[in-house]
Formats: structure tokens, C-alpha cells, sequence
């Protein structure tokens, strides 16, 4: 098993982060454009392709976890969990998308773009305005 | 054992890379602009903290290996990998480093900082203008 591990500071209130990682407008403004909710299962499409999460834990400013029930067949049945804490001014999110079979250069890939949208998450709460596909930052010939 | 894996693509010939990722002018320009060079150790300075880096393998075109000599306890000993491939326009780094002994906090800090980093060598290979420390991006607290 391989897990993708990241850590951000988001200078605001734990709430803040929070609500951008479990409404549908906040999460529509970081990862993807189009996300929709149906019950327990969060939609994330990016055009045709995409990922289903049904949400295990949400606890408010401290913990939201998710376990991957659709998507491609390496992110089936991995956890991707957000933990919040807090240090200096800042809300720390200690990110691990666990339980990666293999790790595949589709894995590298996926590492590198969870950074990416985890900036986009930054700037959303800091700023007002994230970067989500389709207007993604590209990092690669996989987008 | 733990692993930090990374992929970017960038578009521009195999050779621009292995540069950025072999000269000491190359290196200064993407990671820290206080960089130098000694026999074979290259050593990275942010502000009194940095990285020795000693170089055990550099392919050009292909592949750079480095073995951490000097710097924080948990990544002496640790291996910095690089290996170069092309997939359509777009000469593809895949990233590794290996062998953390643990996946404490600071490590999942340096997972998503050397996707900065990468982003910022991608960015002076195509566009000739990278974002090396000091003036790189902060992701947290840490910096």
C-alpha cells in the first residue's frame, strides 16, 4: 500500500475550510466546476471522466473523510482524508489520499495534481477565488 | 519506508531538463538561488538551513540520483530521484523521494513543497523564469 501525503496552511478560520471541503459551492470552487451531492455521495466530473465519494466522517473544523466508491479502477475503494488543525494563524490540513495498491506512475501524477488543487483550495478561502477545472493548472501531458 | 512521489511534464527537449537539473546556474533557478557546487556534492542553502545533495547517478537525458548527505535527521539517507522520459511534447519527470522513515507531518510539508518546486522548474524550462527560494510559493506555516 502507498499513500499520497500533503500538508497546507490556510490562513483562516477552521469553518472556513471546512465549508470549502464539504458544500457543494466550496468544493465546485477548488477541485472541479462541476460537483454535484446526492446524499452521502459527492460527484466530482471533469468532462466525462470523474470521481464518486461517499463521505465516511465529517467532523466540523476538524476532520472530513471520504472513500472513493467510482472513478478510475487504482482510486477504487482508497480513503482521501482531511485533517484540520490549527498552528500560528493558520488552518493546517494534513491530506493523505491512503491505500494506493501500487504506486503507479498514474499515482505520481495524481500526487502532483492533488498539490495543485490543494493550492487552488488555499486561494478560495484566502482569496475568494480558486482555480478548478476546467481552469485547472496543467502539470503534465495527463493535464 | 515512505515514498514522496511527483510527475510533471514539461515542453521542452530532454537535455533543457537534465540541465535544470545538473548545473549549478540551472538548480539556482527553480529550487534556491543560493546554490553551489562542490566536487560532487551540491549543497542548498535556505537562509541557514538547506540540503546536501550527493550526486550518485546523472544520465543526461534519462536520469539524476541523489543521496542526501547533510540536512534535517529524517532526510539524511534518503535518495532524490529523477528520471527523464518523453511522452507527446513533453519531456516527463517522474519524482521519488525515498526511503522516509516514517510519514511524520514534516513529511507530507515536503510532499506538497517539492510539487511547488517542480511546478517552478517546469516553469523556468519553458518560460526561462522559475520562482527559487526566497521567492518561491508558501504553502503553510512551515513556509
Amino acid at each position: 500500500m502507498a499513500d499520497i501525503l500533503h500538508r497546507v496552511g490556510i490562513k483562516a478560520p477552521a469553518a472556513d475550510v471546512y465549508e470549502a471541503l464539504t458544500t457543494v459551492e466550496g468544493l465546485a470552487g477548488w477541485w472541479t466546476a462541476d460537483t454535484r451531492g446526492e446524499g452521502d455521495v459527492l460527484r466530482f466530473r471533469f468532462g466525462t471522466d470523474g470521481f464518486d465519494m461517499k463521505v465516511l466522517d465529517a467532523r466540523p473544523g476538524e476532520r472530513v473523510l471520504w472513500e472513493v466508491v467510482g472513478g478510475p479502477e487504482e482510486w477504487i475503494g482508497t480513503h482521501v482524508g482531511w485533517d484540520l488543525d490549527r498552528a500560528d494563524d493558520y488552518t493546517v490540513i494534513l491530506f493523505k489520499h491512503a491505500g494506493w495498491k501500487e504506486p503507479v506512475e498514474f499515482m505520481h501524477h495524481c500526487s502532483t495534481k492533488w498539490a495543485v488543487f490543494l493550492m487552488s483550495l488555499k486561494s478560495l478561502v484566502e482569496t475568494g477565488k480558486g482555480a478548478p477545472a476546467p481552469d485547472d493548472v496543467k502539470i503534465d501531458n495527463w493535464n
